[in-house]
Parts: structure tokens; sequence; C-alpha cells
């Protein structure tokens, strides 16, 4: 097919001619904790294929905690599905916007955009593949590479063990961290920020997540005890929902604010970067809406001249972040989504990530992985 | 029983014995429309039964406009039924906090609150009937009886059949009624109003929901075309979302605006009326979640000086509305779900609505009307 040919094709009108749900999950090689959402043994996994009448495949998906998944399948199964039969898979906006309306009662926002999300992620899908181009060309383009750090999901762990798990991401490369933080006294977080900091030396970038579980005065005070430390951010010091809280605890310390993953619509994005005063937006592709979602929020973040970083699926934010003027610092998450997949995150030597150059979203799952843990609903 | 034994039998601790889940899809009468949901052919209805440990059982429920209801199943049955077995049914707020938190990775309002709706009236019930007492003096007991109106989804009625469905409401002694707006071409909405206003006459109060279907521009050139009709309230002019817009269309109009139904977390209620300007706060406790999250809202609306109304579900509303100082004006609904119960709506002469005075909500399902509407998932 030549460049012209396929760029009609691209454009043209194809029609959703089926929309299959599979739901999986996944065990963790072991347990997880952080503050708010307690211990995670597995994950959830809800992938949606949708195949166009030009024969096009796309594969979407969402992930969760362990919980909830399978309202996230009905919602696509019972609700979705019927709806996308025979509509235009070229005009993902309209799709996106429709989908939301279609179920906005049950919606805006909440479960409903980790439905939309896994849908959404499989039209992007077969767009990019009718460009025959990669996601992160598709998407803007900026670079096909985005500066990440390793997240840990660790507040279980010893001191000790800690910092193995810190001393084994920089082993693989790593050049930026992140713990979590919210242990019942405080002051053990801030002996742990110390020994993490020592351990990785002065010029590493190091960031601190309390998983919403602090109050605004508590933030605070935990904020000024570790200013010493030279943190990149503190992600979700207390609620999302309370941004004039953010707000004050902004006010108050000299570390940055973060936050996003339990952000579920652009509107929220908009009051978090209008009032919450955060240093960075963290926006979910699997829970804001897909490619479509994330790619408002980022569109949100530059317009209110902030960086925007990721939180999980590192394997489709990759392309997400590289593609962005305004990219921050990519996640990549201690749920191993990746590892299920054909390509698993290349990191190359300089500590970037490195975005797929196949046409499509670049994330194919590895059924032999993937079928050991898939329950029929 | 003693009024001292059955008090202290309410206080003791009883275990969640076990939680059931029903599912229905009710069909309506006839097709009702409004602006943006589109058409109704039915409405869901997803039942939790609850029983404890000393023998009582409660009832809750939530309900839709037709689509995701099997998700909310799937959120009480798969997710909230485990946890609840043999937790404390007397802790009521503690179960409401550890509910939110449980799936909030998924949840944050949307359609986790309707899930958690169902739970938590069926913990109410089981609480007013350990008290023996009515949830109208359990909740409050300001009063037994609060104002009504009639709310018709009537989008596509014409409006021969609009004007006779209003004079149904009349004769069924309604002293209030609401109809939808939201036309293609703004003026028939306003010949509507009008035609509305003289059949009714001055003195009956009368409002206008446009189930925000209109941008800050149109619903403001729009409020002050039917400013001369006397508006109770203008509900939904727009996203409810958009708290400064709605800020925006409540300074260019003389009509106060209402909203509540679309807003599922207590922050969101806190944003409206601090950022909103309405003059109403609308909670439906069915999505919200449940008493205790309308109690949250009713008493934040008293907080800012606001009166609490309430959107769907009178049979369970009349109680909560009644119970409340700052009681305004409750929604019988279109979507009859109290033609299903053992005591439909009573409304007095005075066309007031009348709370009932058994123990417990007082909401019981008579399932001889019921089952033939029920789908086993």
């Amino acid at each position: 097919m030549t460049a012209i040919s396929r760029l009609e094709t691209a454009t043209l009108s194809t029609a959703v001619e089926s929309v299959a749900v599979e739901y999986y999950q996944i065990p963790l090689a072991e347990v997880l904790s952080d503050a708010k959402h307690g211990d995670h043994y597995h994950f959830e996994l809800v992938v949606c294929r949708i195949r166009t009448a030009d024969g096009f495949e796309g594969c979407g998906y969402t992930y969760t905690g362990g919980k909830g998944g399978r309202a996230i399948y009905s919602l696509i199964n019972d609700e979705l599905k019927p709806w996308l039969q025979g509509k235009d898979a070229a005009r993902i906006e309209h799709l996106w916007e429709g989908m939301q309306y279609h179920l906005h009662y049950v919606g805006r926002g909440g479960l409903l955009s980790f439905a939309i999300s896994a849908v959404d992620i499989a039209l992007w899908d077969i767009k990019c593949k009718r460009l025959n181009l990669p996601l992160w060309k598709v998407a803007g383009g900026a670079s096909n590479k985005t500066p990440c750090y390793a997240g840990g999901i660790d507040l279980n762990f010893s001191e000790a063990k800690l910092l193995d798990n810190i001393q084994g991401y920089l082993n693989n490369g790593f050049k930026a961290v992140k713990i979590k933080v919210g242990k019942e006294d405080y002051r053990e977080d801030v002996a742990r920020v110390k020994a993490v900091r020592e351990l990785i030396g002065p010029d590493l970038e190091f960031m601190v997540d309390a998983n919403y579980s602090l109050t605004v005065e508590k933030a605070i005070r935990f904020g000024r005890a570790i200013d010493q430390y030279n943190i990149g951010w503190f992600e979700e010091p207390t609620i999302p929902d309370d941004y004039q809280g953010y707000a004050r605890i902004a006010e108050a310390i000299n570390i940055p604010l973060a936050m996003g993953e339990n952000l579920h619509t652009i509107y929220e994005f908009n009051y978090a970067a209008q009032q919450a005063k955060v240093g960075f937006l963290q926006p979910d592709a699997s829970n804001i809406g897909g490619v479509t979602g994330w790619l408002k929020a980022a569109q949100l973040a530059y317009a209110y001249n902030l960086p925007v970083c990721s939180h999980g699926m590192q394997e489709l934010h990759v392309s997400l972040m590289s593609s962005q003027a305004n990219c921050g610092m990519m996640e990549v998450h201690s749920f191993p989504i990746d590892q299920y997949t054909k390509r698993p995150l290349v990191i190359d030597d300089n500590g970037l990530a490195v975005a797929p150059d196949t046409p499509g979203t670049g994330v194919e799952f590895d059924l032999q992985l993937l079928r050991p843990h898939q329950k029929m609903l």
C-alpha cells in the first residue's frame, strides 16, 4: 500500500464489527501495600478487543488494584458493546463523547471512566494501525523517549527491604525513584526518606507518595520534615477531592505537589490545575478515558504550564508521554502489566524509556502468559 | 419489649449475616424523554437485602434510567457483599466510610455511589427497625410531611399532551410542577413554559429542568426569556461539572438554579454550594450514598443556608425530606418506583407528602408486582 492510499484508508469510515471483553486476575509476586488501598495480592486486567469492517483489530485495556474489574467488564459487555456495534470506528472523539453521555447518569467519572478507557485504547490501536504509524507519532510526535522513574509500592517493606528494592531499581538503570509514605508515626517515614536519599546520593530524582492518607495539617508537618532531602514531588498528600486543601499544603511547604491517578474526568483535572496549586498532573489512560482522555489532560496541563506525568501502565504511557512537548516523568509502576506483553518496557542507557515503533499502541498481550489468569464471567 | 430494652437492642452490635442482591428491569407505561438521557423505556432497580445476627432484615435499593444496573449488581455482589460479611451492622458511619475506601480506586463517586447507596439504605432500614421507629424520626424528626412537586419527563410530549399531563398532576392534588426543557429551538421551550403557566395559574410553583443540555450562554438566553413566568428554579442548565458556569448563569438571570442528581460525592456538593451559586441542592439517596450520604448533603445545604430538595425515589425521600429543618420541595418522579411498594406515596389535602410511620424506611416492595421484572444475573 502506498503512503497516500494508507492515509485514505485511515480516514475512511469503518464500522465496529465486534467487541469482545476478557477479564483477568493476575497475582503479584509478593504482597504490595500503600497507605490507603491496603494490601494488593493481585491486579485485575480487563481487555477489550474491537474488530472493524475493514479487517483491523484493536486491543484496549484497563486495570485495577484488585477490585471492581467485574463491574467494568459489565459496563463494557452489557452497555457499551451493543451501543458501539456498527458505529464508525474512525470517529473516536464522537464515540468518546457518545459513551460519556450514553452512560452519564451512572457515570461522570468513577468506574465508567475505566470502561471507556479500555474501549478508547482499542479504537486508538485501530487508528494507528490504519495509519500504519506508532502511537507516539500519532499522539503528537514530540519525541519517542520519556524520562521515567521506578514507583515502589513498598509501605509494608522493612527499611532494609525498602533499600534493597531501591538498589534493584538503580541496578536496572533507573535514574529516579519514588517510595510510599504514610506510616502511623510520620517520623518513621522521615527516617525512610533520609535512608533512601543517602542510598541514591544527592543527584538522582526522588519522590514520595502518601496515597491521600494524610490530613492537610499532617501533610504540612511531613512536607517540612523532609524538606532537606530534595524531594521532586509530594504525591497525593490528602484526599483528591480537596483541591483547596492541596493549595493550603502547597503554600506551606517547599516541595511541589502532584496528583491525577484518582481524577477521572477532565473537569476534575481542570479544578486540580486551577485550585490545587499542584506542580505536576498525573493522568492515567486506564481511568481518565483512554488515549483521548489522557491527551485532553496533557493539553490542559500544557495550557496551565505544568509538566504532564503518568500513573501506571508504562507499556502504553511510554508512547503518550514521549509524544508530548510538556512531558514530565513517567511512572514505571509496580503492577507489571508490561511483563505480560510481547514488548516489556525498554529503558535506554540514559535511563529514558523508549516508545515502540510498531504500528498501533505497541501493546500486544502475550496470550500464553495471560491465559492462566483469565476468569470467565 | 419496653422502650429501654428496645434502645439497648438498637445500640448493641449485630453482625451482618447475609447480603442478597436482586436486579429488575421495570418497563415504563410509555416512553419518557429528556434533553440529555434520551428515551427511557424502562428503569432498573437493584435491591439489596441484609440480614443481621439478631434477626432483622433491611431492604435497600438504587435505580437507574435503564443502564448500568448490572455493573451496580456486580459491585454489591462481587465486592461489597464479601467485605460486609460479619461486620457490625450497627456502625453505619464506619461501614459507609469503609465501603468508600475499600473501593476508592474504582470509585470516588460515579457508579460506586449507587452501590453504596443500596447497602446503606438497607442498613438504615435495620437501624430504624431495631429502634422500632420510622425513618423520619430517626433521621431528624423535623416533621412527617414535606412539600412536593410532580416532575414530568415530558420533553417528547406534544404541547397538548404536555398540558394534559400537567392537568393530571393538578387533578391528583399536586400544588407544584416541573417540566423538561432543552428543545432544539429554545423558543419552543419558551412557548411550552408560557402554556403551562397559563394552565396552572399564577399561584402554583412551577420549575424547569434542562438536564444539563445547554451551554452557559444558551442557558442565560433562555433564563431571561422565561423570566416573566415566575419560575421557582432552573434545574441543571449546563453540565454538572461546570460549577463556575453555573455561577455565571446565576449572576446573569433572576431565576435561582438547582442541581444535585448528578453529584455523587459530598465534596461535589460542597463545590456546588461554594462555587455554583445555586439556590437549591437536590441530593438523591440512591446515588449519593444512601441515607448517610443524603443526610450529609442535607446538613451541608443547611450550613450554606440552602433548602435541601430531592431527586427521584419519593417513597424513601418523603421520610428524609420531612425529617429536615431546611426541607425544600420533594420531587415526585416519573419513574413510579413507589407503585411497586406496599405503600405508594401518600399526598394530603394540602398537597403535602406524608412520611410512613412504620418502623424502618417504610419502603417494602410488593414482590408479586416486582417478580415478573426480575432478571437473573
